[in-house]
């Protein structure tokens, strides 16, 4: 958007928040949710029918709380906070920002007074986002986490030599990057006929109905991973949004369950299927013939291992599977404490680079790379971050009890065939958008809520082979 | 769009508008224009508030109208009929077309019956593009511009040698043409600050608001003029665009006067101004030496020569300054034609030949560059096309007074200086938007009424220059 664009831009997204909001928690919706919640109290749970009047009321119950002012509000300056955002990240200079975060910080803390809470602020901001969820349950699951990452990482660090990742850095002709990644997505089973593929500075995906669900992807010649395990990840929201049913479209049901059962869907893809090494039994052949010059004498194993390669770095969306989570925790933590006034909003960065320190044993060297590297909190959004480490959870506890009822699931990544993986998460899913909470879904679809045990599971088991962890336990003193 | 989001798109369209419909038609709204209409009564006809109110009831009472059913059916028809246009076209096949123009000439007739006119049901739609301007005003004007035009044509043909335009095919580099296009619209006037230029497979200008237009274009290796006129053209569009004074930003007095006054922006600026001599003079040792090779040899009034030949073609928007209004003429009686049942849709592929025939003496080779040429008639639109010749007038007529107010206009324009030029258009025509119609803006900037003595005036005296078409006739015996 030209820079010309933006108070304007501010102005129309206030506007129209403002009224849909307005019509939304008007009287009349009221009434409307009362007589079907009379009309359908017999309907079953996950009936269309009783699911759309639930998750109205859920929706419409929060919104009333909202002042209409404090929507417009929140919408206007989350625009006006972005380009502020910008220009201290190009210019590696927090306090340009900071009197933003002070008031989006603010905005935060009245949304959440706004809606109540019973312990924590965060809480009221954590619910919007991830139904069900509180605080504290959060809490713990983070210290399961760190409990087993932190070790992890610091075994890794010691068996560092173990893998050699310098093939991703060999050079690779960007179209070709590009059709490769456009062709391996859609043998995952992205629906060409309902999506495409463009190219942006930071890759998305984006709905408009499950007819229309569009990637986008980034490519560098310098730097095998971008573009194909991109493409991956947000096809994987893509197959998301394309999987849920006609029957819900253009109604309060459509969408995803939550930002983490999104991002669990695309980092199921890229991860778990993507970085196996079933999937590179398939792939490398027909990598190898179209990079004939840069995969020269390197085989199946060594360029499996090269693109599951574990270091801590300073950038969320570049970490591997390993240290990521302690990125979303550092972010998880310094909402909480910002949100209680117990970090002010000045001392974030050095607060940043402390825990920084702490978690990852690196030494941040600017606030770009540091507190501002993120937009998040330049639009206002408190509660987001937790999502992504829920997603890598909740897409290994899928996995494993896909594995459970997909016992060949190896076999067929390894013949490239991936209908009955897509057919499972469709079906257990897909179809359902926003029916049910994140905690009903898991419930649902694992007889489990939310636990960290199989992704933990999943890494010790995949990292301490890749770097002969076990190997290395077994034969020390 | 991905094939499988049209049917969701066209309900979207139609739900949108539907709802946007009945809101605007409701009582309430034409009580509140009521209580303005009194509050306002002594307020002068120019001023934003006694013209935002005159507007919105010329729009209020039109839409009152048309019922809310027919809206959203329009709607739905434009996006159901469009990729069966595509279709047709690719297929050279007019036939798989003819169901959707049956329906969408159907709905333009039931638009015309619900809005009301008094001579022609073309009245009707064309006064809802063109407020103020009836079928037999304009009939009228195009009796003039044909008895200009066609001996024009024919003399032309007779002196085809006279200008070459071979070194416009000679290769040009596209990432030069597109940034020297971007240079030259800047020097122009178009505000980057407020705007930006991309690529797309067909050149169009859009605008959220004043403080953010956007322009489009193409660009062919082997054309020269697709990028640079596509581009000054649609810069022309956005400098209207971005004239808009922020007064009527966010009001209904935002947006051009009509698609025709729209036009007039956009031709004057690729035509009068771009295919000028003194233009040349000025950008022509630039453009010579980014492009040297292909230049070679060519002087500054070569090229001129070359940008502005004139020749019979196929295709309406390649065609150029002199025969580019009988293709407009074309499309305007067969629409009337076919409006009022004096002529089949099954019949249009021959009619349309027969009459291109006898305008320009081409014999159409199929119905891709025919009947199917134009996306128009798949979104229902009718009385559009009148816009473009209207514009080209407009355009002239503008300009013959602009002549007597800035005298030495020609010798600006020789040193690259623009301000001036778009000063006055600024002040005359951009800042009112859509406050006057088109004849009362055309009155106010030129004491007169749309008239098309002044582009006959301007094509015959440059293009009896460009081929000697004077001295041919002075040396007839």
């Amino acid at each position: 958007m030209p820079r010309g664009g933006l108070q304007s831009r501010a102005e129309q997204l206030s506007t129209l928040l403002r009224l849909a909001h307005v019509r939304f928690t008007s009287d009349a919706v009221g009434r409307l949710l009362e007589t079907l919640e009379d009309e359908l109290a017999n309907r079953p749970f996950d009936s269309d029918e009783a699911s759309l009047v639930r998750v109205t009321r859920r929706d419409y119950d929060e919104a009333r709380k909202l002042p209409a002012d404090l929507v417009a509000e929140v919408a206007r300056a989350g625009t006006v906070a972005r380009p502020a955002w910008e220009k201290a990240r190009r210019d590696e200079k927090f306090s340009l920002f900071e009197p933003y975060l002070v008031k989006n910080v603010e905005l935060n803390r009245r949304i959440a007074d706004a809606i109540g809470y019973e312990d924590r602020p965060y809480d009221a901001l954590l619910n919007r986002s991830e139904p069900g969820l509180k605080t504290a349950e959060l809490e713990a699951i983070f210290a399961e986490l760190k409990r087993a990452i932190v070790p992890l990482v610091a075994d890794i660090a010691r068996h560092a030599d173990a893998v050699d990742d310098r093939v991703l850095y060999r050079g690779f002709d960007p179209d070709l990057q590009v059709s490769y990644a456009l062709e391996t997505v859609k043998r995952l089973g992205y629906d060409l006929e309902r999506g495409r593929q463009d190219i942006s500075t930071h890759p998305f995906s984006t709905a408009f109905g499950p007819g229309d669900v569009r990637i986008t992807t980034r490519v560098s010649r310098d730097f095998f991973n971008e573009c194909l395990f991109g493409s991956i990840h947000e096809s994987g929201h893509a197959m998301y949004n394309q999987g849920m049913g006609q029957n819900i479209d253009r109604t309060p049901l459509w969408g995803g369950a939550s930002p983490g059962v999104h991002e669990s869907q695309s980092r199921l893809w890229e991860n778990l299927v993507g970085r196996s090494f079933p999937f590179w039994r398939h792939f490398y052949p027909s990598l190898r013939s179209v990079f004939q010059e840069p995969l020269r004498g390197v085989d199946e194993e060594g360029f499996y291992r090269a693109v599951n390669r574990s270091y801590p770095s300073f950038i969320r969306v570049e970490a591997d599977e390993v240290t990521y989570n302690m990125h979303v925790l550092l972010r998880f933590e310094l909402e909480n404490e910002m949100l209680e006034g117990a970090l002010k909003v000045k001392d974030l960065p050095e607060a940043w680079d402390a825990r920084f320190k702490s978690y990852l044993g690196l030494t941040v060297p600017n606030d770009r790379e540091g507190a501002l590297q993120d937009i998040h909190w330049s639009y206002v959004s408190f509660g987001i971050f937790p999502g992504y480490t829920i997603g890598n959870l909740i897409g290994a506890q899928l996995m494993e009890k896909i594995r459970v009822e997909l016992p060949d699931l190896n076999a067929q990544i390894e013949r490239g065939e991936f209908a009955a993986l897509l057919s499972w998460l469709r079906k257990n899913v897909h179809r359902h958008g926003r029916k049910f909470t994140p905690n009903e879904l898991m419930e649902r679809a694992t007889g489990k809520p939310l636990t960290a045990k199989p992704w933990i599971a999943y890494v010790q088991k995949k990292f301490g082979a890749l770097y002969g962890l076990n190997e290395a336990r077994k034969a020390a003193p």
